[in-house]
């Protein structure tokens, strides 16, 4: 038995490629160099490495919403997971498999306090479940839970391994006594998969959501989260709304969405609570297929949390729980005797039923002609990484009615989210484009993501929407009463002085890049980048 | 009194104003709004934005360090705290006052696990204290506790305000009935101070101390720290070890460390253990004035964590607090019936009693030739922000015998400090001309320091050290036994492909920047971005 033999360390990395691990976003250190070692002694998993660790946590949640499996990332001591918490965040809130393992020192260090040592269960158990190694013997038991928790909960789940564990070396005995088995279990290499998620919770009543369905009609709100937005979550979807007269909503951030190639063309719920609020006012029945209960994003003094009806809301399934399935069980019950009268009147995008109309070429860029120009550019099975409004919104509707592909979304508000989430795309799906649709503010947590793009060669194509404010903050101020803020908050939200040159950026981290200022521009530098294959990035003046 | 009916936000500002802050190095998002409104209609202090929190933590820690009194910052929720606290981190590890403010959604919304909410409080207390805002009455007695906890421990304090509680204008009789005072207390301006300490421990026994001094004679080793190793400390340590022959080291990474202009140029305890181990092996008393008892930085197999002597090890002042005044109280007791023969051999770095030698014009650039350059190049009273050992090192000895200058180091070992910190710095002090001495894998942390470098016009000559790899831990990996690394680990260690282009990012940022390779144009370009002032950057191909 050969892995009884081997070092903590390995041992770790042969449980992670057993669970399905394949790839290690990794900004390792000083205590994970056994493990870092290991990764070249233990086949398996391909390391990728992030200049900044939060590139590396995004890239994971990015690489596991594709892949349909747990990433695995590779952070040093407390402040490496530090710099990793923000998208781990998000991570969180997508409901996304992502293993961390974090080097701790030598456990006979630890006493004595030094510079490095911080609490790092204390960090991890703000994002998910924490599995400390308490000694070498533990380890694999440590991996496997870890992935276990990843896959159940859905969510992160954090590994904290002292590097003398790592190191040491087991006795046989030990491996055999405690019954631990680092025999890697028969798995298929992973592809990429629509749907992960878990069982429904044992209360769910389909019976009593379809009657409920059948009962409200046009009074009854669906709406979709998690896997409920995948081809299937929403082709049921459809058939109820056809069924029922139910109309369908996505939830506000979905975590992927499947879009186009014939689909519905879901409208979000919109951001703003007196938009959500006003979009679900006549509801009499809401319904709940992997998405929250509908909440303000932030709260605000005269305006309630909860957008819903008082006492209209119905769960049929949670987030991270099988919404697809449920979906599909509902839909055989409500169209197995329907009449299929009603109307289908689910609040689609315009343009869902037809492909992009394509501004003239000359046309100064906005959001909404980069969402129209990118539309009617968009390559077939395209992944589109999300992040900000100025032309997300507009993207997402005007690509309702075009070529089936993926979007993904900001989930849990923590910015610096879109350039490493698109980089974990690409390297999960090798074989789809990828699109970073990406406002200029939030790009500026992250730039270094562009970096592993470059090293990867991921067909990346990089959108910068450069209005060179945060033009969220300028719309907050406003709804607090400073309509005309005052030059301190003017500065504060302003990126004007200097205005970051994006062009420049990308080459300095290896990454070919052109600027874009009108429609013909913009639309020629996305065909020439996708044509070409590699990282681009195009910088949008807004 | 109109304080009285002012706005939370507006009491938290004032509160601070009083405290003596002055500059706030700010993120903020939607939860801190009015906080941002209030910055203008509240006078007092300047607000610095940062793209990434850890650039404004940084900053922080640096314009504490070089202030002397506590620093604020402005951060969006758990999210926008975690970015900054690897920062903190080092600030925590520095006992550098610094104050964060962090809103929070409002207080009635929190229940409903809107997408940002986290816990602030795990996060925050893993670097300092935390002071949550319970009710808009809470406001000023919570900011001037957090000033008080930054000051007297000293280190990081975190205040958690409500969004509710900025807005909420207070009742006059709240204000009057809890006594508190938000009428700004009598401050001076603050200018820069070298020592910020707290009182000695009350059983602090100078007399003792200046016993074993004497007794030890050659066999003494002072470790110098915290403000111990202000001009003022560094000159009593020196009067000590005239009179007994002490021998005289610094901390390995001082926060600030007073150097040149005729100060004794003290060495620093090696980094590796068994170097440190070696300079203590013949101590029979090692006296600690501001530093922590020298431990290994990472625990190494067969290694003691733990490196003076067994038993030798004694307090003079504790991390933090007044070492130097201590060490003038002890030079006083020593030196008063002192016969003052001892030899004076404290292992001072080489060059410490004349200017450094400059390398001939044509020599490649390496650790040893830029630290020379840049020695003889540095103007007087300069602040030189140094992470990463390359050049930090010889930088360190060569210029210990130049003009008087400051040096700033990372003391907590997360790195993505020294840009930052350099950026505090130059805040803190316009007057005096900051060199950032980087090396170019930390660099790549926190790169958006660069930017507002720009924007603020700062005086700062960032130089960094591209060798393009992680040069550390290869080191590491071959003590871990792995001479010939794999090629994962090699790429794990390595930032060679594709090299960051440095001018570009600088260029990128708004930072005029240049390339040098030899000692002559690494001269040329210092002297050049010193005469015209602004923020500089030169590439040095090491």
């Amino acid at each position: 038995m050969i892995e009884s033999e081997a070092a903590g360390a390995e041992e770790l990395i042969r449980a992670a490629v057993a669970e399905g691990a394949r790839v290690c976003f990794a900004n390792p250190g000083t205590t994970e160099m056994p493990l870092v070692a290991a990764l070249d002694s233990v086949p398996g998993i391909r390391a990728v490495l992030g200049l900044q660790e939060n590139v590396c946590t995004g890239a994971a949640d990015g690489y596991a919403r594709i892949a349909g499996h747990a990433a695995l990332t590779l952070l040093h001591l407390g402040p490496g997971l530090a710099n990793g918490l923000a998208n781990l965040h998000n991570a969180r809130r997508a409901h996304t498999p992502v293993v961390n393992v974090v080097g701790d020192h030598a456990s006979w260090h630890l006493p004595y306090d030094a510079p490095l040592t911080s609490d790092i269960a204390a960090l991890a158990g703000t994002v998910g479940t924490v599995h400390p190694v308490a000694g070498r013997a533990g380890i694999a038991a440590a991996t496997h839970a870890a992935f276990a928790d990843a896959h159940t909960r859905p969510g992160v789940a954090t590994i904290v391994v002292p590097a003398d564990f790592q190191q040491q070396v087991a006795a046989k005995s030990h491996t055999e006594r405690r019954g631990g088995s680092p025999v890697p279990r028969t798995v298929s290499l992973p592809g990429t998969a629509e749907r992960s998620a878990t069982s429904l919770a044992p209360d769910t009543d389909l019976a009593a959501i379809a009657a409920a369905l059948r009962h409200a009609g046009a009074g009854a709100v669906l709406l979709l989260g998690g896997n409920g937005l995948s081809r299937d979550g929403q082709a049921a979807a459809a058939r109820i709304a056809e069924a029922t007269g139910a109309r369908l909503y996505s939830e506000t951030f979905p975590a992927r969405a499947e879009r186009g190639g014939g689909l519905p063309g879901l409208a979000r719920l919109p951001y703003f609570p007196e938009q959500a609020m006003s979009a679900l006012t006549n509801a009499t029945v809401v319904i709940l297929a992997g998405a929250a209960e509908p909440a303000a994003y932030f709260g605000y003094q005269g305006i309630p949390s909860l957008l819903a009806p008082p006492g209209t809301v119905r769960r049929l399934a949670g987030p991270g729980e099988d919404a697809a399935h449920a979906l599909e069980a509902v839909s055989e019950l409500v169209t197995r005797s329907a009449t299929a009268t009603a109307a289908r009147h689910h609040p689609a995008s315009a343009a869902a039923s037809a492909r992009a109309e394509v501004p003239p070429q000359g046309t100064a860029l906005s959001g909404a002609i980069v969402g129209a120009v990118l539309a009617a550019a968009l390559p077939e099975h395209a992944i589109v990484s999300v992040e900000g409004g100025t032309c997300g919104y507009p993207f997402y509707d005007a690509a309702a009615g075009g070529p089936p592909h993926t979007v993904l979304t900001n989930t849990g508000g923590a910015i610096g989210q879109g350039l490493p989430c698109a980089l974990g795309a690409a390297v999960a799906a090798p074989s789809r484009p990828v699109i970073a649709l990406q406002s200029d503010g939030s790009g500026l947590y992250t730039p270094q993501a562009l970096w592993t793009m470059a090293r990867e060669h991921c067909d990346v194509v990089v959108l910068i929407a450069a209005n060179h404010a945060y033009g969220v903050l300028r719309t907050e101020l406003a709804r607090h009463g400073h309509e005309r803020p005052g030059s301190q908050a003017s500065g504060l939200t302003s990126l004007d002085d200097p205005r970051v040159d994006w062009v420049a950026l990308a080459g300095g981290f290896g990454i070919s890049a052109a600027r874009a200022a009108t429609a013909g521009e913009l639309r020629q530098s996305v065909k020439h980048a996708i044509a070409e294959g590699g990282p681009h990035l195009i910088e949008m003046t807004l």
